[in-house]
């Protein structure tokens, strides 16, 4: 038996309640598997004691008749930039060495062991969580083990995405169902979409964000990765302040926009494939995909100058001790934080007006449609090796792919929206996702639009499994 | 008759259900007065048609058998920083002359208009809404009609306090029951408290702020003054998202905190000797006062530089045009805007970051506490002559005299609280304003005190009256 089976909550919750399995032998083959090699990056503290007493009283509980929830001695690993009591969050920094230690759990995290989840650890992360690519120059890098082959000889190892990296990895190596990580640019959504799980960016004012290492404070979403859309939505209920009320529906009648701007430029071949394939499936199980200019999509990159609100913020966040400890940052980090520097009050007033008048008219764009369907990322996972070496074509190279793999999923982040990604390859292939992207606030409609759209997906990709 | 006899809204909608009076009568009235030479600096725009049309329709559907609401036909004026659509929103200034006209109304003023009022006009204001006293040099200043013998020969007008000058002396001059005003610093009750008249800052989430002129969007609050606690209340039910369930208590066991940081400081003696008097009363109606250090309060000068939210945002609303169109600002308002200049955006995250932080610290001292008890201001309306020259002196004693006046309602702003402020001088005093602050949402709590207040204060200041 795998360390987790590779399956969803819903899934383990009726083999435990069936007797097929206990939570304490799915809890202790998970911490045997994060401690094995092929792990080795992926975790920067591990819980074994806790998550094995978690798991423990789940199946007291379970033997004394109580019916228990989703997540009760279930292994979850959490992003090691959320605060967990009496420990210094490091934030993937070596800067944070000595740091203070946290005074409480964050709430997310507080809400987690409330529900009896197994914390099995904390996984790494890009510094600072500044990067679409998952590559971290301090701790190393997890490679990406739902590549096809990964770990082969021969086979070059691909980035996992970032920056909620160890988090993804943590759930496709199987050793977690669910990892709990955060989204400021698409850093739930793009590992997800790598690695060939689901990702929910929830609308942000959802989840607290206290406790929470900050990167931009006007776009940090506390969220998770699963295995499935259900799982999604019901760790959202889990972390959320209030669970969303989702109404399955069927595909029939939902109206998806395909924007014309943005973000289906320069899709890799492989990727416009699975999207291509993906969006015939919709069509027949009964979506209306229409067309839409969506030239809104096109204004991000002059409104959200200068710096961008990751940058500015980010800056306050360091501006203490940035000039004299900037030598111990990721260099590509410090050059984005950096940017946020000279911007003035005035400019980053501006920069929220502009967001807020673009939000609104984007709002509007959208309105009569369900969701935009959108490839999460137009490429496919890049190699490790060719974006970690510290010199100029490296870094061109990996701002280049760190720009393209952003590129679509900061439209939700943009327009304080929610938004999911699916996984839409078929089996053996390289993974690629499916995004469904939202105006903030109807993460509900959007839930029940994903839940439709993952079993039309599995029906044509997955034909045998999903029958 | 006066032009709308000194009154509030429910005793004029008993005496217009009695048929004492007409809608038509009094706005007509209200219109001659708003023309006499008393009222001269008061209107930057009167809508006479308007508000007799809206004073007509009252009057028929009165005859025809509809219970009106409160505000129904009776004369309410709006300051000048509330759109009004197809108007040019000056805010004081002559830099806005020949700008845009508003496309639509602000929506409080659009529900001023829905719940049937009779709007007579746009009220003259400190440019910007960047002072308390009131003094606007383009469009000179309206007297304080509630001084001692105003307008009398041999006795100097006193300033009406600000920025919502115009506002005070629309109602404190018997032309309007209600002025809509605006508070950031304390732009409703600085003015209510040397006006005589009640000032009711509400919560800034309360009223939604589209439509306004910003001064400070991180303080600015859509409010009004009115006759008394209980109009401010239906004000507040007209013009924000939801009224407040507000539950009248009696003052027996009301705990007022009396602070021994800032607010006492320095009163002037007639400032002093009707507090003290005021907290007699209120004692002896039972209201518990008790001492409490709040030395959070002497924090708030260090904690809200360099610049401040006022001078940060103001700026960020004109950096546009500030340079070029400077020598056409009041000159003392540009140069409180130009401190905003030169701040960062970290900075401004910073001090975001501290004021949520003393917040969340002066709410914890505050818990057991209904509200904190102070004077509105702690000194008496200062002379116009000595504060609107344009000389050295007159500068100083003008800044001296502005942070005087705001020093004790800031408090409510920085706390994004709620504040009332009631008169508390005796007939033919100088106008004395006693206030009620408290933190954010707790609006309902404290309008039911403020309720209270208002009774035991009119037991002793006017037996006759209150008998």
């Amino acid at each position: 038996m795998p360390a987790v089976p590779f399956s969803t909550l819903a899934d383990l919750r009726r083999r435990l309640d069936q007797g097929e399995l206990t939570h304490e032998a799915l809890v202790q083959a998970a911490l045997e598997r994060a401690a094995s090699p092929a792990a080795a990056q992926v975790f920067t503290r591990l819980y074994a004691d806790a998550a094995l007493a978690a798991a423990r009283h789940a199946d007291a509980a379970q033997a004394a008749g109580v019916r228990l929830g989703l997540l009760a001695g279930l292994p979850v690993t959490i992003k090691d930039l959320y605060d967990v009591a009496g420990e210094t969050t490091l934030a993937g920094s070596v800067i944070r060495l000595g740091a203070t230690p946290a005074e409480a759990d964050a709430p997310a995290v507080q809400r987690l062991r409330a529900a009896g989840a197994a914390i099995l650890g904390k996984t790494a992360m890009t510094e600072f969580a500044f990067s679409g690519v998952g590559i971290n120059p301090h701790h190393g890098t997890p490679a990406n083990p739902a590549w096809p082959g990964a770990g082969l000889p021969g086979v070059a190892p691909r980035i996992p995405g970032g920056s909620s990296s160890g988090a993804a990895v943590s759930v496709a190596l199987g050793i977690a169902v669910v990892a709990l990580g955060s989204d400021t640019g698409g850093s739930i959504r793009i590992p997800a979409a790598l690695c060939g799980l689901v990702g929910f960016k929830s609308t942000q004012a959802r989840t607290p964000r206290t406790g929470t290492f900050e990167l931009a404070r006007s776009l940090d979403t506390v969220c998770a990765m699963t295995r499935s859309v259900a799982d999604g939505i019901a760790v959202d209920a889990g972390i959320a302040d209030a669970p969303l009320a989702v109404e399955p529906r069927p595909l029939d009648g939902v109206r998806l926009a395909l924007p014309g701007t943005l973000m289906l430029d320069a899709l890799e071949p492989a990727v416009a494939v699975a999207f291509e394939r993906a969006l015939t499936a919709l069509s027949a199980a009964g979506a209306r995909i229409i067309e839409l200019p969506l030239t809104e999509l096109g204004e991000i990159g002059t409104l959200n100058a200068p710096g961008g609100f990751s940058a500015v913020e980010a800056f306050a966040v360091h501006s203490a001790y940035f000039a004299a400890e900037r030598h111990r940052f990721d260099p590509r980090v410090a050059q984005r934080i950096a940017l946020g520097e000279p911007v003035t009050a005035a400019q980053y007033i501006a920069l929220q007006d502009r967001r807020h008048d673009w939000i609104g008219r984007t709002g509007r764009a959208l309105a009569g449609f369900d969701a935009i369907v959108s490839p999460t990322v137009p490429i496919l996972a890049p190699e490790i090796a060719a974006l970690e070496a510290s010199d100029e074509a490296s870094d061109q190279a990996f701002f280049r792919a760190n720009g393209l793999l952003l590129r679509n999923t900061f439209v939700a982040n943009y327009l304080d929206g929610c938004a999911f990604s699916l996984p839409c390859q078929a089996p053996g292939e390289a993974p690629v996702g499916l995004m469904l992207t939202a105006p903030g606030g109807h993460d509900a409609r959007l839930a029940g639009v994903a839940l439709a759209v993952e079993a039309a997906l599995k029906a044509v990709l997955e034909p045998a499994r999903a029958a």
